[in-house]
Protein backbone atom coordinates (compact mmCIF):
# COMPACT_ATOMS: atom_id res chain seq x y z
CA UNK A 1 0.00 0.00 0.00
CA UNK A 2 1.56 3.61 -1.24
CA UNK A 3 -0.17 5.17 1.60
CA UNK A 4 -0.13 2.49 4.35
CA UNK A 5 1.37 -1.14 5.67
CA UNK A 6 -0.02 -4.23 4.60
CA UNK A 7 -0.37 -6.45 7.91
CA UNK A 8 1.20 -9.68 7.59
CA UNK A 9 0.02 -11.61 10.93
CA UNK A 10 2.40 -10.08 12.92
CA UNK A 11 1.32 -7.32 13.15
CA UNK A 12 -2.74 -7.69 12.04
CA UNK A 13 -4.82 -6.43 14.98
CA UNK A 14 -6.81 -9.49 16.51
CA UNK A 15 -8.88 -8.27 19.15
CA UNK A 16 -11.14 -5.26 18.58
CA UNK A 17 -10.09 -5.47 15.12
CA UNK A 18 -12.17 -2.39 14.17
CA UNK A 19 -9.85 -0.44 16.63
CA UNK A 20 -6.91 -1.04 14.21
CA UNK A 21 -5.37 0.88 12.00
CA UNK A 22 -2.19 0.01 8.87
CA UNK A 23 -2.23 3.48 7.17
CA UNK A 24 0.76 5.86 7.31
CA UNK A 25 -1.30 8.88 8.65
CA UNK A 26 -2.94 7.59 11.82
CA UNK A 27 0.51 5.52 12.43
CA UNK A 28 2.83 8.30 11.97
CA UNK A 29 0.59 10.66 14.24
CA UNK A 30 0.28 7.99 17.19
CA UNK A 31 4.56 7.85 17.05
CA UNK A 32 4.62 11.62 16.34
CA UNK A 33 2.93 12.33 19.70
CA UNK A 34 5.25 10.10 21.46
CA UNK A 35 8.49 10.61 22.98
CA UNK A 36 9.33 7.23 24.84
CA UNK A 37 9.19 3.88 23.09
CA UNK A 38 9.91 0.36 24.22
CA UNK A 39 11.86 -2.18 22.05
CA UNK A 40 11.53 -5.74 22.38
CA UNK A 41 14.59 -7.57 21.37
CA UNK A 42 15.91 -10.97 21.71
CA UNK A 43 19.06 -12.24 22.61
CA UNK A 44 20.42 -15.84 22.55
CA UNK A 45 16.14 -16.55 22.98
CA UNK A 46 15.59 -14.08 25.70
CA UNK A 47 13.00 -11.44 25.55
CA UNK A 48 14.09 -7.73 26.56
CA UNK A 49 12.01 -4.63 26.40
CA UNK A 50 13.96 -1.68 27.23
CA UNK A 51 12.29 1.91 27.10
CA UNK A 52 14.02 4.82 25.34
CA UNK A 53 13.38 7.83 24.05
CA UNK A 54 13.05 7.54 20.34
CA UNK A 55 12.32 9.63 16.71
CA UNK A 56 10.55 9.22 13.32
CA UNK A 57 11.88 10.02 9.76
CA UNK A 58 10.09 9.38 7.06
CA UNK A 59 8.97 5.69 7.72
CA UNK A 60 12.50 4.97 9.55
CA UNK A 61 12.84 4.98 13.72
CA UNK A 62 15.52 5.86 15.39
CA UNK A 63 16.79 5.27 18.15
CA UNK A 64 20.36 5.67 20.62
CA UNK A 65 22.30 4.66 23.31
CA UNK A 66 25.96 3.99 24.55
CA UNK A 67 27.55 2.02 22.12
CA UNK A 68 28.52 -0.17 25.41
CA UNK A 69 25.45 -0.96 26.60
CA UNK A 70 23.59 -3.92 26.13
CA UNK A 71 20.53 -2.82 24.05
CA UNK A 72 22.73 -1.45 21.21
CA UNK A 73 25.59 -3.95 20.70
CA UNK A 74 22.20 -6.46 20.61
CA UNK A 75 21.08 -4.34 17.67
CA UNK A 76 23.34 -4.57 15.47
CA UNK A 77 22.64 -4.98 11.41
CA UNK A 78 19.48 -7.07 10.49
CA UNK A 79 18.03 -7.81 14.00
CA UNK A 80 14.33 -8.40 14.17
CA UNK A 81 12.74 -5.99 16.75
CA UNK A 82 9.11 -4.52 18.14
CA UNK A 83 9.26 -1.04 18.69
CA UNK A 84 5.90 -0.73 20.90
CA UNK A 85 4.49 3.20 21.55
CA UNK A 86 1.86 3.55 24.23
CA UNK A 87 -0.08 7.00 25.08
CA UNK A 88 -2.58 6.14 27.67
CA UNK A 89 -5.30 8.56 27.81
CA UNK A 90 -7.85 7.58 30.28
CA UNK A 91 -8.67 4.98 32.78
CA UNK A 92 -12.83 3.54 31.45
CA UNK A 93 -14.65 2.53 34.23
CA UNK A 94 -17.73 0.34 34.00
CA UNK A 95 -20.10 -1.10 35.76
CA UNK A 96 -18.81 -4.79 35.64
CA UNK A 97 -15.15 -5.72 35.86
CA UNK A 98 -14.65 -7.14 32.67
CA UNK A 99 -16.12 -4.27 30.73
CA UNK A 100 -13.48 -1.86 32.58
CA UNK A 101 -11.04 -0.64 29.61
CA UNK A 102 -8.15 1.91 28.98
CA UNK A 103 -8.28 3.82 26.50
CA UNK A 104 -4.73 4.77 24.46
CA UNK A 105 -3.27 4.97 21.53
CA UNK A 106 -0.62 2.55 20.60
CA UNK A 107 1.87 1.44 17.87
CA UNK A 108 3.48 -1.55 17.38
CA UNK A 109 6.08 -1.45 14.45
CA UNK A 110 8.17 -4.35 13.24
CA UNK A 111 11.60 -4.33 11.17
CA UNK A 112 15.40 -4.60 11.07
CA UNK A 113 18.03 -3.04 12.84
CA UNK A 114 20.77 -0.73 10.59
CA UNK A 115 23.23 0.89 13.03
CA UNK A 116 24.23 3.99 11.61
CA UNK A 117 28.12 4.20 11.57
CA UNK A 118 28.65 6.29 8.77
CA UNK A 119 30.54 9.77 10.80
CA UNK A 120 28.45 12.11 8.75
CA UNK A 121 25.17 10.65 8.46
CA UNK A 122 25.39 9.52 12.52
CA UNK A 123 26.14 13.51 13.04
CA UNK A 124 23.56 14.62 10.58
CA UNK A 125 21.15 12.64 11.89
CA UNK A 126 21.63 12.96 15.97
CA UNK A 127 21.96 16.68 14.74
CA UNK A 128 18.18 16.16 13.58
CA UNK A 129 17.21 14.20 16.60
CA UNK A 130 18.13 17.36 18.92
CA UNK A 131 16.16 19.89 16.69
CA UNK A 132 13.43 17.62 16.54
CA UNK A 133 12.59 17.60 20.03
CA UNK A 134 13.72 21.13 20.89
CA UNK A 135 13.96 23.39 18.07
CA UNK A 136 16.58 26.26 17.99
CA UNK A 137 18.42 24.85 20.75
CA UNK A 138 21.62 22.81 19.09
CA UNK A 139 22.90 26.11 18.01
CA UNK A 140 23.40 27.37 21.55
CA UNK A 141 24.88 24.17 22.78
CA UNK A 142 28.57 23.00 23.32
CA UNK A 143 29.10 20.65 19.76
CA UNK A 144 29.80 17.03 20.14
CA UNK A 145 32.94 15.83 20.90
CA UNK A 146 34.62 12.98 18.58
CA UNK A 147 35.05 10.96 21.90
CA UNK A 148 31.21 11.36 22.81
CA UNK A 149 30.23 10.72 19.27
CA UNK A 150 32.46 7.45 19.33
CA UNK A 151 30.54 6.86 22.68
CA UNK A 152 27.01 7.22 20.84
CA UNK A 153 25.08 4.08 19.01
CA UNK A 154 22.65 5.08 16.85
CA UNK A 155 20.14 2.66 15.16
CA UNK A 156 17.61 3.24 12.18
CA UNK A 157 15.00 0.60 11.68
CA UNK A 158 12.92 1.13 8.39
CA UNK A 159 9.14 0.35 9.42
CA UNK A 160 8.16 -3.28 7.49
CA UNK A 161 4.86 -3.14 8.82
CA UNK A 162 2.76 -1.48 11.73
CA UNK A 163 -0.30 -1.82 13.11
CA UNK A 164 -1.78 1.36 15.76
CA UNK A 165 -4.88 0.25 18.02
CA UNK A 166 -6.75 3.44 19.25
CA UNK A 167 -9.61 2.77 22.01
CA UNK A 168 -11.00 6.20 22.71
CA UNK A 169 -14.87 6.24 24.21
CA UNK A 170 -16.49 5.54 27.30
CA UNK A 171 -17.22 2.61 28.78
CA UNK A 172 -19.30 0.08 26.86
CA UNK A 173 -21.85 -1.84 29.31
CA UNK A 174 -24.08 -4.54 29.06
CA UNK A 175 -27.94 -4.20 28.42
CA UNK A 176 -29.13 -3.74 31.83
CA UNK A 177 -26.09 -2.90 33.60
CA UNK A 178 -26.48 0.86 33.87
CA UNK A 179 -29.48 -0.11 36.03
CA UNK A 180 -26.85 -0.46 39.11
CA UNK A 181 -25.69 1.97 41.52
CA UNK A 182 -22.30 3.01 40.20
CA UNK A 183 -20.56 5.47 39.25
CA UNK A 184 -18.95 5.07 35.68
CA UNK A 185 -17.08 7.44 32.69
CA UNK A 186 -14.06 8.11 31.99
CA UNK A 187 -10.76 9.34 33.96
CA UNK A 188 -8.90 11.40 31.75
CA UNK A 189 -4.50 10.50 32.10
CA UNK A 190 -2.29 12.59 30.39
CA UNK A 191 1.76 13.39 30.56
CA UNK A 192 2.02 16.55 31.62
CA UNK A 193 5.21 18.83 31.56
CA UNK A 194 5.90 20.32 34.91
CA UNK A 195 7.44 23.82 36.06
CA UNK A 196 10.95 24.05 35.07
CA UNK A 197 13.59 23.69 37.73
CA UNK A 198 16.66 25.75 36.41
CA UNK A 199 20.36 24.09 37.10
CA UNK A 200 21.92 24.80 40.51
CA UNK A 201 24.51 26.22 38.05
CA UNK A 202 22.82 28.09 35.81
CA UNK A 203 24.70 31.57 35.90
CA UNK A 204 22.25 34.63 36.70
CA UNK A 205 20.56 36.20 33.90
CA UNK A 206 19.54 33.28 31.39
CA UNK A 207 15.82 32.81 31.54
CA UNK A 208 13.59 29.84 30.13
CA UNK A 209 13.99 30.73 26.34
CA UNK A 210 11.39 31.07 23.64
CA UNK A 211 12.51 28.24 21.92
CA UNK A 212 11.66 26.04 25.19
CA UNK A 213 7.81 27.83 25.88
CA UNK A 214 6.10 24.32 24.02
CA UNK A 215 7.25 22.80 27.10
CA UNK A 216 5.71 25.27 29.58
CA UNK A 217 4.05 23.99 32.70
CA UNK A 218 1.06 22.59 32.29
CA UNK A 219 1.50 21.38 28.79
CA UNK A 220 0.41 17.87 27.82
CA UNK A 221 3.59 16.15 26.22
CA UNK A 222 1.98 14.33 23.43
CA UNK A 223 0.39 18.04 22.17
CA UNK A 224 3.50 19.18 22.44
CA UNK A 225 6.16 16.88 20.47
CA UNK A 226 2.97 16.01 18.28
CA UNK A 227 3.14 19.89 17.20
CA UNK A 228 6.92 20.24 16.83
CA UNK A 229 6.81 17.51 13.82
CA UNK A 230 5.71 19.59 11.08
CA UNK A 231 7.82 22.77 12.17
CA UNK A 232 10.81 20.59 11.80
CA UNK A 233 9.78 19.06 8.09
CA UNK A 234 9.98 15.48 9.03
CA UNK B 1 19.33 -12.54 48.57
CA UNK B 2 16.47 -12.50 51.30
CA UNK B 3 15.68 -9.28 50.49
CA UNK B 4 16.22 -8.54 46.93
CA UNK B 5 17.41 -10.39 43.79
CA UNK B 6 20.54 -11.74 43.05
CA UNK B 7 21.86 -9.77 39.58
CA UNK B 8 22.77 -12.77 36.47
CA UNK B 9 23.98 -10.81 33.15
CA UNK B 10 20.65 -10.50 32.30
CA UNK B 11 19.25 -8.29 34.50
CA UNK B 12 22.66 -6.21 35.71
CA UNK B 13 22.48 -2.91 34.77
CA UNK B 14 25.72 -2.09 33.09
CA UNK B 15 25.12 0.89 31.97
CA UNK B 16 25.91 3.43 34.44
CA UNK B 17 25.38 0.99 37.31
CA UNK B 18 25.15 3.18 40.22
CA UNK B 19 21.44 4.25 39.31
CA UNK B 20 21.36 0.02 39.21
CA UNK B 21 18.92 -1.67 42.54
CA UNK B 22 18.23 -5.23 43.24
CA UNK B 23 16.55 -4.93 46.47
CA UNK B 24 12.98 -5.71 46.62
CA UNK B 25 11.89 -2.21 48.39
CA UNK B 26 13.18 -0.26 45.41
CA UNK B 27 11.92 -2.99 42.82
CA UNK B 28 8.67 -3.18 44.54
CA UNK B 29 8.47 0.83 45.15
CA UNK B 30 9.20 1.40 40.98
CA UNK B 31 6.50 -1.40 40.00
CA UNK B 32 3.83 0.13 42.69
CA UNK B 33 3.71 3.36 40.76
CA UNK B 34 3.11 1.79 37.79
CA UNK B 35 -0.45 0.97 36.20
CA UNK B 36 0.99 0.05 32.80
CA UNK B 37 4.03 -2.12 31.99
CA UNK B 38 5.49 -3.33 28.74
CA UNK B 39 5.51 -7.62 28.61
CA UNK B 40 8.49 -8.41 26.47
CA UNK B 41 8.33 -11.89 24.53
CA UNK B 42 8.96 -14.09 21.96
CA UNK B 43 7.21 -15.84 19.20
CA UNK B 44 8.83 -18.21 16.70
CA UNK B 45 12.24 -15.84 17.34
CA UNK B 46 10.18 -13.25 16.78
CA UNK B 47 10.66 -10.22 19.82
CA UNK B 48 6.87 -8.57 20.81
CA UNK B 49 6.28 -5.61 23.27
CA UNK B 50 3.14 -5.62 24.43
CA UNK B 51 1.55 -2.69 26.46
CA UNK B 52 -1.00 -3.73 29.19
CA UNK B 53 -1.99 -3.21 32.76
CA UNK B 54 -0.26 -5.46 35.03
CA UNK B 55 -0.26 -5.35 39.08
CA UNK B 56 1.90 -6.99 42.11
CA UNK B 57 1.40 -9.57 44.40
CA UNK B 58 4.50 -10.19 46.86
CA UNK B 59 7.02 -11.19 43.97
CA UNK B 60 4.28 -12.16 41.55
CA UNK B 61 3.10 -10.04 39.17
CA UNK B 62 0.03 -10.41 36.85
CA UNK B 63 -1.66 -9.34 33.92
CA UNK B 64 -4.90 -9.94 31.77
CA UNK B 65 -6.47 -10.11 28.47
CA UNK B 66 -8.63 -11.84 26.34
CA UNK B 67 -8.02 -15.78 26.30
CA UNK B 68 -8.11 -15.19 22.35
CA UNK B 69 -5.07 -12.67 22.25
CA UNK B 70 -1.86 -13.58 20.57
CA UNK B 71 0.03 -12.38 24.39
CA UNK B 72 -2.19 -14.43 26.40
CA UNK B 73 -2.53 -17.31 23.87
CA UNK B 74 1.59 -16.59 23.78
CA UNK B 75 2.27 -17.18 27.56
CA UNK B 76 1.56 -20.84 28.14
CA UNK B 77 3.42 -22.37 30.71
CA UNK B 78 7.08 -21.81 31.49
CA UNK B 79 7.82 -19.29 28.80
CA UNK B 80 10.16 -16.77 29.11
CA UNK B 81 9.31 -12.70 29.33
CA UNK B 82 10.58 -9.60 29.94
CA UNK B 83 8.33 -6.76 32.08
CA UNK B 84 8.99 -3.49 31.78
CA UNK B 85 7.90 -0.48 33.60
CA UNK B 86 9.50 2.96 33.04
CA UNK B 87 8.00 5.87 34.67
CA UNK B 88 9.42 9.18 33.31
CA UNK B 89 9.61 12.02 35.44
CA UNK B 90 11.60 14.48 33.78
CA UNK B 91 13.74 16.41 30.61
CA UNK B 92 17.15 16.93 31.66
CA UNK B 93 18.59 19.43 29.50
CA UNK B 94 22.33 20.13 29.45
CA UNK B 95 24.78 22.64 27.60
CA UNK B 96 25.89 19.59 25.49
CA UNK B 97 23.73 17.16 23.17
CA UNK B 98 25.51 14.23 24.96
CA UNK B 99 25.00 15.56 28.28
CA UNK B 100 20.64 15.84 27.92
CA UNK B 101 18.74 13.13 29.42
CA UNK B 102 16.03 12.12 31.61
CA UNK B 103 14.84 11.49 34.64
CA UNK B 104 13.08 8.04 34.88
CA UNK B 105 12.24 5.30 37.32
CA UNK B 106 12.26 1.92 35.49
CA UNK B 107 12.26 -1.98 36.37
CA UNK B 108 13.26 -4.88 34.11
CA UNK B 109 12.13 -7.99 35.75
CA UNK B 110 12.46 -11.54 34.15
CA UNK B 111 10.75 -14.79 34.82
CA UNK B 112 8.66 -17.43 33.08
CA UNK B 113 4.80 -17.12 32.65
CA UNK B 114 2.35 -18.90 34.57
CA UNK B 115 -1.34 -19.29 32.97
CA UNK B 116 -3.92 -19.50 35.73
CA UNK B 117 -6.31 -21.33 34.98
CA UNK B 118 -7.92 -23.06 38.32
CA UNK B 119 -11.39 -21.43 38.80
CA UNK B 120 -11.08 -20.32 42.19
CA UNK B 121 -7.21 -18.69 42.08
CA UNK B 122 -8.73 -17.17 39.16
CA UNK B 123 -11.21 -15.16 40.64
CA UNK B 124 -9.62 -14.64 43.16
CA UNK B 125 -6.83 -12.60 41.85
CA UNK B 126 -9.08 -10.93 39.41
CA UNK B 127 -11.04 -9.99 42.45
CA UNK B 128 -7.69 -8.44 44.03
CA UNK B 129 -7.15 -6.76 40.64
CA UNK B 130 -9.80 -4.63 41.02
CA UNK B 131 -9.62 -3.85 44.62
CA UNK B 132 -5.63 -3.57 43.88
CA UNK B 133 -6.55 -0.12 42.13
CA UNK B 134 -10.35 0.82 43.13
CA UNK B 135 -10.74 0.16 46.79
CA UNK B 136 -14.44 0.13 47.39
CA UNK B 137 -15.49 -0.45 44.10
CA UNK B 138 -15.72 -4.53 43.20
CA UNK B 139 -18.78 -4.12 45.82
CA UNK B 140 -20.55 -2.21 43.69
CA UNK B 141 -20.33 -3.87 40.21
CA UNK B 142 -22.38 -6.13 38.31
CA UNK B 143 -20.66 -9.76 39.09
CA UNK B 144 -17.91 -10.98 36.58
CA UNK B 145 -20.29 -13.88 34.41
CA UNK B 146 -18.92 -17.53 33.60
CA UNK B 147 -18.74 -16.47 30.35
CA UNK B 148 -16.83 -13.53 31.02
CA UNK B 149 -14.67 -15.43 33.60
CA UNK B 150 -13.67 -18.13 30.49
CA UNK B 151 -12.43 -15.17 28.20
CA UNK B 152 -10.32 -13.50 30.24
CA UNK B 153 -6.58 -14.97 30.09
CA UNK B 154 -4.51 -14.49 33.72
CA UNK B 155 -0.79 -14.78 33.46
CA UNK B 156 1.36 -14.75 36.90
CA UNK B 157 5.34 -14.59 36.74
CA UNK B 158 7.21 -15.29 39.79
CA UNK B 159 9.84 -12.65 39.61
CA UNK B 160 12.94 -14.37 39.12
CA UNK B 161 15.63 -11.55 38.86
CA UNK B 162 15.06 -8.19 38.38
CA UNK B 163 16.79 -4.84 38.58
CA UNK B 164 15.31 -0.90 38.99
CA UNK B 165 17.17 1.96 37.35
CA UNK B 166 16.97 5.36 38.31
CA UNK B 167 17.91 8.73 37.55
CA UNK B 168 16.66 11.47 39.43
CA UNK B 169 19.18 14.99 38.95
CA UNK B 170 20.05 18.00 37.17
CA UNK B 171 22.09 17.81 33.87
CA UNK B 172 25.50 17.12 34.57
CA UNK B 173 27.63 19.35 32.50
CA UNK B 174 31.28 18.97 31.74
CA UNK B 175 34.03 21.61 33.52
CA UNK B 176 33.36 24.79 31.74
CA UNK B 177 30.12 23.78 29.50
CA UNK B 178 28.32 25.95 32.27
CA UNK B 179 30.12 28.84 30.42
CA UNK B 180 27.97 28.51 27.12
CA UNK B 181 24.94 31.42 27.47
CA UNK B 182 22.31 28.60 27.57
CA UNK B 183 19.57 27.22 29.40
CA UNK B 184 19.58 24.09 31.72
CA UNK B 185 17.65 22.44 33.53
CA UNK B 186 15.25 19.74 34.55
CA UNK B 187 11.92 19.67 32.75
CA UNK B 188 9.20 17.90 34.91
CA UNK B 189 6.64 15.75 33.54
CA UNK B 190 4.27 13.48 35.02
CA UNK B 191 1.34 11.25 34.35
CA UNK B 192 -1.86 13.24 35.60
CA UNK B 193 -5.48 12.39 35.97
CA UNK B 194 -7.92 14.76 34.43
CA UNK B 195 -11.16 15.79 35.79
CA UNK B 196 -13.53 12.91 35.57
CA UNK B 197 -16.20 12.27 32.69
CA UNK B 198 -19.45 10.65 33.72
CA UNK B 199 -20.58 8.35 31.19
CA UNK B 200 -23.96 8.99 28.38
CA UNK B 201 -25.99 7.04 30.41
CA UNK B 202 -25.11 7.64 33.67
CA UNK B 203 -28.40 7.56 35.94
CA UNK B 204 -28.97 11.36 37.46
CA UNK B 205 -28.45 11.50 41.27
CA UNK B 206 -24.80 9.41 41.21
CA UNK B 207 -22.11 11.13 42.29
CA UNK B 208 -18.08 10.56 41.76
CA UNK B 209 -18.08 8.41 44.38
CA UNK B 210 -15.69 8.90 47.52
CA UNK B 211 -13.84 5.69 46.77
CA UNK B 212 -12.74 6.86 43.93
CA UNK B 213 -11.25 10.60 45.19
CA UNK B 214 -7.80 9.08 45.00
CA UNK B 215 -7.85 9.53 41.59
CA UNK B 216 -9.25 13.20 41.44
CA UNK B 217 -8.70 15.87 38.84
CA UNK B 218 -4.46 16.72 38.88
CA UNK B 219 -3.45 13.89 40.96
CA UNK B 220 -0.36 12.18 39.95
CA UNK B 221 -1.37 8.28 38.70
CA UNK B 222 2.36 7.21 40.57
CA UNK B 223 1.66 8.52 43.61
CA UNK B 224 -2.11 7.50 43.51
CA UNK B 225 -1.46 3.91 42.43
CA UNK B 226 1.56 3.71 44.79
CA UNK B 227 -0.23 4.78 47.88
CA UNK B 228 -3.05 1.90 47.25
CA UNK B 229 -0.75 -1.23 47.71
CA UNK B 230 -0.27 -0.60 51.94
CA UNK B 231 -4.33 0.18 51.82
CA UNK B 232 -5.09 -3.08 50.39
CA UNK B 233 -2.23 -5.31 52.09
CA UNK B 234 -0.24 -6.73 48.97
Amino acid sequence: MEDGFTPSPRSRVKRFGEFGHYDRKTLFSVLDAAMFATIGYVIDGQAYATPTIFWREGATLHWHGSSASRMIRAHGEGQDVCVTVMLVDGLVLARSPFNHSINYRSVMAFGRTRPVTDRAAKVAILDRFVRRYFPGRLETLRQTTEQELKATGLIAMEIEEASAKIAASGPTDEPGDSDYDCWAGIIPLAQILGSAIPADDLRPGIAFPRSLEPYGDGRRLDGVVGALVPANGS
